[in-house]
């Protein structure tokens, strides 16, 4: 029996995003580990006011549309393994509704704008939510990360990611 | 003048959530705080190959609809404050677009069926999509976070969350 439920939710983005990552080539595989780079979003002005405050957060969690992804696959091969994982033990775009996240550093709001650091996505990228990144609620404890472990083991960053951006920085 | 981006985006649930909060009055400000209470996820059935490996991570990033608020504030009021912040500083569920995001702990997997604890949310609530929680990419250094800062000074979990959910314990 199929699930019973909701069919159709419609999404109204509330903004867009600045990006200087116009091509795939550039972009990191997480905004972590490209910490220099600035970007903002720039807000539909009439949600101006729901920013109030949030310049008292160090970090923000965005919620985008993946526009670029055509496709949407059920399992996928991300960018440091040779093995394929489910879509949902991945953060691959080309997922079911193609949203994505990311948590980027705050550093300033000046009006309908929010420029941060840490950025990993594409210039013209649709943004559909953004929330406080609270540490209370966000960080977890005795965390184990399936498939990414082995490729951060001792704290080391993969060199597969390094050599992807290193023309960037 | 006003933004030119893609103005509608469709979205489908990939499953529904079965928890045990049927009321407002059950449900912990953050599932961070109840942690032996479980729910599950039901997938659509053609979804169950993307599970295929997250199994091997402890925790999930989940995306859901608040199907339940009826409508879309700009500023509010969280249940810890007695002042309003712009609604891109809180985590209310009356938000453009309605979603939500939460960090559960994976549980087990069988099947179409994802079980957690770390629940937040209410029964029946459509799911959109599931993220593997990466330690990698997701946990941040140097967090500040703003107005929640003074409620959680020194360790402290505030004692209206306590109460809030001391029932149900």
């Amino acid at each position: 029996m199929e699930l019973r439920i909701v069919n159709k939710i419609t999404i109204r983005p509330i903004g867009i995003i600045h990006s200087p990552y116009k091509e795939k080539k550039d972009i990191p595989i997480q905004g972590k580990f490209r910490s220099k780079v600035e970007a903002y979003i720039e807000l539909k002005k009439k949600y101006v006011k729901g920013l109030k405050d949030l310049d008292k957060f160090s970090h923000a969690i965005i919620l985008y549309y993946f526009h670029k992804s055509q496709r949407e696959d059920i399992e996928g091969k991300p960018f440091l393994e040779d093995e394929k994982h489910g879509i949902f033990a991945i953060r691959s775009p080309h997922r079911p509704n193609h949203i994505g996240i990311s948590i980027v550093k705050i550093q300033k709001i000046i009006k309908n704008k929010l420029y941060f650091t840490k950025v990993d996505v594409f210039d013209g990228t649709p943004i559909i939510d953004i929330k406080p990144y609270v540490k209370h609620f966000d960080e977890q404890q005795n965390v184990v990360s399936g498939w990414t472990e082995k490729h951060f083991q001792d704290g080391n960053i993969p060199e597969k990611t390094i050599n992807q951006i290193k023309n960037l920085d």
